[in-house]
């Protein structure tokens, strides 16, 4: 397919192309008359002038780029939503990109980011991602970055979390305050921070209420339901026999939610169960699901501010930022045993 | 921030920048030395070659668009994930658009995809859709475009679909066959085409077996689960008291879910529930829902090899496919009262 020129109005008007640029840029060099001939034909040929070369002049091209392990978690699906708000009122275009928590994938979507000329993007880090250069070089070369929820910390640039230490640690007193005597942790993959934090919130809610931290009280698994309630169904085997479980995100607890009653067991009776996110899934549940509400959409417009005025202002932005968003327990009936 | 270009390397070098250019060509017309100079330069520059620039040459950019509501419904991330499967084996990359079932958003999505020079793309059209000539003007100009899903018939390009009428046919005979008398359909947005198909199979269905279709017994809600909550509250209240509701989409039959709950209910005694879709979510609702199968992933792949196809050779498409995937019931908990 071919697009229509400045060459092609220039010849049917028979013109040269740099009268008929001038003329659509309204140059005070060009008559009047022929301004009005050029735009009537460029309309008539639905002419629109090519943002890839102007790209290529101005090195802007509006639009953003955001990487997200996965688009099928809805908690994703709602900080794009966050950052579309934010980044469409401002005139900029956003480009999805999943990582499939893959490292390559991700390695590829940076360079594709980069050489198509974007003007930053944002990211929630891969899971198996251990190697940051690829970040890193482009950060070097004062390329705009923003981390969001999966934040790699070693990089001098504006960050995006919500407070996950507080989060678990409010989850894990809801539980004790319900009674429960063995609460278990499913964590997310060990070596992400937001699952270090996590975890941490739950050890020091235990330890600060006179509850003892076991090593083997803490699962994990990946931030899967499929995946989850397989661990799930393994825990309820196993001897342990929890009364209670923060899950480290709402896809886990909705595999914890599906095993606990498959095997006959009753929730908050047998076992109390809370997740992490309040996805809107959570209040569909039967029983509903408990679960520490994250600010999903408000993190996508912090972030997508910080980014565009990296993007406008690369120069003032000598200090990083790291906005850390606070979250807040829903309580519902899959944990509520005293009311 | 500024890329590295073939004038940085000449200048350094004290070459001329077409030298530079052949060398990194690997043309014949430069000698060994100079092309291990000049590559050695380049790599130690990080130096990259701009696919912007060359995409104004060779008109090829190697990415492809992919505009969906609604990138939060599992649906469709798994035909995102069937799209990302076939391109990146044949060297395209996907970049996503949601167009928030919006009709402005999705004319603004397919102008940002002509204008930054995609090869073509596949769309599952936005619900408030009704005018269609941002489709069919890029189409008449020869853009490749591929439509899944929510098809648009009257453009002569490849489409893929599921048979929703079978589909639908199906759930309402499995409550039929379960003993359901008062059988109620809750249908998406009523103008699009799935919908229309999917209350045809219903209808069809009852009147093949006896039972009399009742246009008070079809209800519409938007394919979420929030807004279906309040309609299947609003249904339970009304003097139908359906013993089975068919629900055009799995997030339709999540709110339906909920509120059957709610209400005190219980599934399939009371009430028989079947959904469509079969999302992962299904299997984890308790009781686990029946529902309609799509084969989400191989719609994603289908689509994507027409495209594909579509745009290597664009004249050799004369013949517009319509390709038609089946679906498969899947009965579960919800809808089971015979076994």
């Amino acid at each position: 397919m071919r697009k229509v020129t400045i060459k092609d109005i220039a010849k049917q008007l028979n013109l040269s192309t740099s009268t008929v640029s001038r003329a659509l840029r309204d140059s005070h060099e060009i008559g009047i008359e022929t301004k009005r001939k050029v735009l009537e034909l460029a309309e008539q040929l639905d002419y629109t002038p090519d943002p890839v070369a102007l790209s290529l002049l101005n090195s802007h091209s509006n639009d953003i780029g955001v990487i997200v392990p996965d688009i099928s978690n809805p908690f994703f699906a709602i900080v794009i939503a966050g950052i579309e708000d934010v980044a469409f009122a401002e005139g900029y275009h956003v480009v999805i990109y999943q990582s499939h928590d893959d490292y390559e994938r991700e390695v590829l979507n940076v360079k594709h980011i980069y050489n198509r000329r974007k003007d930053g993007f944002l990211v929630a880090v891969a899971t198996n991602t251990t190697d940051f250069s690829h970040f890193k070089n482009l950060h070097d070369k004062g390329f705009p970055i923003v981390f969001f929820d999966r934040i790699y910390e070693e990089i001098d640039t504006h960050k995006v979390a919500v407070d996950d230490y507080e989060g678990a640690y409010n989850a894990t007193k809801h539980l004790i305050d319900q009674g429960c005597q063995r609460i278990v942790h499913i964590s997310g993959p060990p070596h992400l921070l937001i699952s270090k934090r996590r975890l941490q919130g739950y050890k020091t809610a235990l330890l600060d209420h006179g509850l003892p931290y076991h090593e083997e009280y803490v699962w994990s698994t990946h931030f899967d339901s499929q995946q989850s309630i397989e661990v799930a169904r393994q825990l309820l085997k196993s001897a342990i026999h929890p009364d209670g479980i923060f899950a480290a995100s709402d896809n886990i607890a909705i595999g914890c939610h599906a095993a606990i009653t498959e095997a006959g067991l009753t929730m908050p009776k047998d076992i109390a169960l809370i997740g992490f996110s309040d996805l809107p899934m959570a209040a569909m549940l039967n029983p509903p699901l408990s679960s520490v509400a994250q600010p999903a959409f408000e993190m996508g417009r912090s972030a997508a501010e910080l980014l565009i005025k990296l993007i406008k202002k690369p120069n003032e932005n000598t200090q990083s930022i790291t906005k850390v968003l606070h979250t807040n327990v829903v309580i519902r009936a899959s944990s509520l045993r005293k009311t």
